[in-house]
C-alpha cells in the first residue's frame, strides 16, 4: 500500500473524538487479557485465551513492533516486555505513535485508574478535550442529596459549571434503561418526584448510585439539549449490562424527531451491528452524525468490513474517527492504525476501480478522520495546548 | 470488465418493475440536492453539500458524461451544465441510456410535478406500465365522502376501475402504520366504522386527506388480494417519516401466511437494510419476490455489496431489478448502471473462481435484470407500446 | 488455492457438531426440490425449479464430480444420475467425502425417515454422537399421560436416562415460542399446572402432540442446566413456521445472565442473519458458543461471506462447525466443503495482506473445525466407535 492516499492517511493528524484515559498503573495479565473483551466482565476461562481473537491478534500483529518485537510476537513474549518496559513508557510509546492531534477524552468512568483529559495530553503530547457524562452528573447531584424541585435547577447549574471547558456532553442511557423507551421531556414535576424517590433509596438501601431511573435519565438529555453543546450517544454494543437490541440507535427515532433537538450536534458512537441503522440516522437528520467507534479496535482485521459499511446512506460530512480506547494505550494507537488501513483499502479499492476520484477519496479522508469533529466540537485547528 | 458476462449485461433490456415519473420543471441546486438525500426533507445545512455522499459521488462519475462531462466533473460544473441543457434534453438523455424496455410506474406520489406513465414511454422511447397505489384509492374514497356500509363497496368497484389497465397495485402501509401491525382482514362492520370516523374527522378538522387508520389500510391489502394482482410492498429504509425497524418486512410473516395471500405475487421493495430478511422471505414463500432498489442508488459504489448480500437464500427465480427512481432523471439511468456494475463484478467473481458456471451467470442475469419481471406483471416481452 | 494452508484446510478431518440423519429411502425429484429450501414446505411452483439457487449452484458445482459428473452438470442430469446411483451408494460417497471424523447427530425430527446415530457412523465410517432434543422428551410424556406434581421428577429421571450415551442436548424453542419470552426457572406449580393442562387437551382434542406451552418449554431448558450437558440452542432462520425476527439469539440475554446457566456450555446454532449477535454473545459470556450452521449450505458461494462476518468479536475459542445437514447427504459433504472453501479464501486472505500469521491461520482452522468441539462435547481425540 504505498498508493498516495496510503500515504496521505498515514501523515493524517487524527481527530480521535471519542476515547476515555489510558490505565495509569500496572495489569495482571488476567486483567490485560480482561480488558481485551468488551462483553464479559468474568475470567477468561482456563480452556482459552483472549489474545486468541481478532482484537488479540490485531495487538500482536500491530503493537508488538512499538514494543521492539516482530509482528504476530507471541502472547507471552509480548507480555513479557510489555511488563518490562513499565507503564509510562509503554502509554507514552502507544499514544505519540497513534498519530493523534486530539483526543475528545469522556472521563466518566474509572477516573482514578486511567489518565485524565491534562494526563492523555501531556503522555501523547498532543491536546486533550474534555467530555461530560450527563449521568454521572446526576449521580453528583443524588451523592449531595439534592432533589424535589431543586433538582431541576441545580442539574442545570451544574452542568453549566462541569461544561464550562467541555466541548461535548456524552449519556450511556443505553446501559441504563435502554433506548427504546419514552424519550421526550419529562414534566417537572416528575422529576422533582423521581429524584426525591431515588435519593429516599440510596438512604435506604446502602447501594451504590447508579442512575436507571428512565424519567432523570430523560431529563439529563434534554438539559443537555438546552445546553446545546454536541450530545454523544452510546449505542450498540457494549458490555453484557445493556441489552443490545435495545441499543439500536433506530429506537432514537422519536427523540431526533424532536424539534429542539435539530438544534444540536449528535454524534451515534460505535453503532455495531447496527452501524447502516447509524448510517440511515445521519442521512436522516442534518444533525446527526456517526462513528463505528469501538468496533474498529475489537474486530481486528475486520474494521475494513465495518468501515466500508459505514460508508453507505451517510454523507461523509457525518460521519467521525473514534477509537473508544479506554484504559489499555494498545487500544489508543490500534483503533488509528485500523482506521487508517480500513479507509486506505476500501477508499483505494474504489479509486483503483474507477468509482471514485484519487481527490475525492484524498478529501473524504480528512473529513472523517479530522474535519468533521473540529466542526462539530468547534476545534480549533491551530492552537496547541 | 470485458467479459461476455460484462458485454451482455450492458446489452440487456431491463425492465425496471419499481419506478416513478421524472421531474418536468427545473429544479433549483438547493432542491437538487435536498433530492439526492432520500430519508431528509429538511435543507442541506451550509457546513457540507450532499453531493458528498455515494449516491453523489456515483452522479459525478456515472451522469457527467451523459452531460458531455468528464468522469468525476466537479459538483459545480455538473450543476452548471445540466441547467444549460435543460429539463427535456437532461431527462431525455437519462431515460434513454438507461438500457430500460419497460418502466413499471407508480404514480401516487407528486402527480403534477413528475411525468406519468405516458410522459415516461414517450421521453424514454420504452414502455409503461400502471401501478395503483392503494393508499391513494382511500384518500380519493375520503375526499369524496363515501364512508360506512357503501366504504368496502365502492373501494373494490373503485380499485377495479383504477387497475383496468395496470400491471400492480402497490402499498405504503409502512410509512402510515408501519409493518408490525396486525394485518388480518379487519371485519366489515370495523370497516365502516372507520370510514366514517376518517370522513367525520376531515369534516371537523380541515387537514389534508392522509390514510393513517390501520384498520383502512388494511381493508386496502386484502381488497388487494382478492383483486388478484401483484402487490408491491415498501419495505426498508425511506424518509424519516417512516420507523424503519417497523418497515422491516419480516413483520409481513403473518400476513403472507394467510391462506389467501399465497395466491397473489407480492413484492418486497428495497428492504435495505433488511434485506436479508427479504430474501429470507422470498425463500420461504412461493409468492414472495424481492428487490434492493432504492439502496442501489443511494449506496453507490457499495450497491455492489448489497447486491451480493441479496444473492443469498433467495431462490433467483424471486429477484428483481428497480432504481426507485423519483423526480431526477439521473436515478432513473444511475439506478441501472450501478445494477449493471454490481451484477457483473458479483457474478464474474463467482465465475472466475469456478463457483458458477458462465452459462448459468447469463442465465441469472436475464432472469433478475428482465425475465422475473415479465412473469410477474405478464408483460408482453415482444410488443412495444 | 494451493497455500499451506488449503492443504491443511483439506485434510482436516472435522467434527460437525450440529447434524442429522440422512434419507433411507428414495426421493422423487419434487421432494428434492423441496428439501432444497429450507424456508417453505410448499412445492416448487411450476415457473421456477429450486435448483436455480446458491444451493442449487453450489450441488450441482460440488456435488456433481461425486455422482462422476463435471462440475455445474445440468440438474436434469444430476438427479438422472442420482437416481441411478441409488440411495445407500450416494450416501456412502457423499458422507464419506466429507472428511468428517465425528457427526453430533440431533435425532428428534424425522426418526424412521432417517439415519440414526449408528446408521450415520456405518455408512461414514466415521463416529456418531447423540443429541437428546429437550422438547420430544417432554412430548414423550405427554403422550404416557403424565402430567401433574410427576411430571417434574418424571422428567428428570428421562432426561437423565435419554441423555446417558448423549454428548449434548438441543431445544427448538425458537419454533415453539419464540426466545422473546419470559425464559427464568418457572415454578413447580406452574409446571404441574400446564402439563395437566396439556395432558386434558390432548385427551380432548386428539391433536398431534406438539409442545409449545411456554411453561414447559422453560422447565425443559432449565432441567437441562441442571442436567449440565452442553445446551444446543436453535436460533435464525429455519423454516417459515417460525418467527425470524423473534428467534434473534440476543433476546438470550436474560437467560445467559441466570447464574446457573454460566455453569453449562450453551451453544447457539446457525444464528443467520443475526450471527452477529451470536458472536456478540459468545465474546460477552464464557460459556456461550456459536455456529453459522445452516447458512454454509444454504448460502452456496455466499457462505464465505457469512464465515467472514462470523470472525468478529467472537474469540476463536468459541466457534465452530456443523453443517445442520437434513436428509439430503449432499448436505453433509457440502457444507464441509464450502467451509472449507470459506475459511481457506478469508484466513488466507488475512495471511496475504500480512495481518493474520500463517502458524496462527493453522492453529484457528484447528479450533473451530474440530478442537473447540471435541472440548465442548468431551469428544475423545483417538477412540473411534
Amino acid at each position: 500500500m504505498t498508493t498516495a492516499l496510503a500515504e496521505h492517511v498515514d501523515q493524517l493528524q487524527l481527530v480521535d473524538h471519542h476515547v476515555h484515559g489510558a490505565f495509569i498503573t500496572p495489569l495482571t495479565r488476567a486483567a490485560f487479557e480482561t480488558h481485551l473483551n468488551e462483553g464479559s466482565p468474568d475470567p477468561v476461562p482456563p480452556w482459552m485465551t483472549q489474545f486468541d481473537s481478532q482484537l488479540g491478534f490485531a495487538i500482536r500483529r500491530f503493537c508488538a513492533p512499538l514494543l521492539d518485537l516482530p509482528p504476530h510476537a507471541p502472547a507471552d513474549e509480548y507480555w513479557a516486555r510489555r511488563a518490562e518496559l513499565g507503564v509510562s513508557e509503554v502509554t507514552e510509546r502507544f499514544l505519540r505513535a497513534a498519530g493523534v492531534s486530539d483526543w475528545v477524552v469522556d472521563t466518566g468512568y474509572g477516573a482514578g485508574s486511567i489518565l485524565d483529559v491534562h494526563g492523555m495530553a501531556a503522555a501523547s503530547g498532543a491536546r486533550g478535550h474534555l467530555v461530560v457524562r450527563l449521568e454521572s452528573l446526576a449521580e453528583g447531584l443524588a451523592a449531595d442529596g439534592v432533589a424535589g424541585v431543586d433538582y431541576a435547577d441545580e442539574y442545570g447549574e451544574r452542568l453549566e459549571r462541569a461544561t464550562r471547558d467541555a466541548v461535548a456532553v456524552k449519556s450511556i442511557l443505553a446501559y441504563r434503561a435502554g433506548l427504546d423507551i419514552d424519550l421526550s421531556p419529562p414534566a417537572p414535576h416528575a422529576v422533582a418526584d423521581a429524584s426525591r424517590r431515588w435519593v429516599d433509596d440510596l438512604a435506604h438501601t446502602g447501594e451504590g448510585i447508579r442512575l436507571v431511573d428512565p424519567v432523570l435519565l430523560r431529563h439529563g438529555l434534554h438539559a443537555a439539549v438546552q445546553r446545546g453543546l454536541p450530545i454523544q450517544i452510546h449505542t450498540g454494543f457494549g458490555d453484557r449490562d445493556l441489552d443490545l437490541h435495545r441499543a439500536n440507535p433506530i429506537h432514537l427515532l422519536d427523540f431526533l424527531r424532536t424539534p429542539a433537538v435539530a438544534d444540536v450536534p449528535v454524534v451515534l458512537l460505535h453503532c455495531y451491528p447496527f452501524h447502516r441503522e447509524g448510517g440511515y440516522l445521519a442521512q436522516a437528520f442534518p444533525n446527526v452524525h456517526f462513528d463505528v467507534g469501538l468496533a474498529l479496535n475489537h474486530l481486528g482485521t475486520r474494521a475494513t468490513q465495518v468501515v466500508a459499511e459505514s460508508f453507505e446512506l451517510a454523507p461523509f460530512a457525518k460521519q467521525l474517527y473514534s477509537s473508544d480506547a479506554w484504559g489499555l494505550p494498545e487500544l489508543h494507537h490500534l483503533g488509528a492504525v485500523l482506521w487508517r488501513r480500513a479507509v486506505t483499502r476500501v477508499l483505494d479499492g474504489w479509486v483503483a476501480e474507477g468509482e471514485w476520484s484519487a481527490a475525492d477519496a484524498l478529501r473524504v479522508v480528512d473529513m472523517v478522520g479530522r474535519d468533521n469533529a473540529r466542526r462539530v466540537y468547534g476545534l480549533d485547528p491551530l492552537a496547541r495546548s
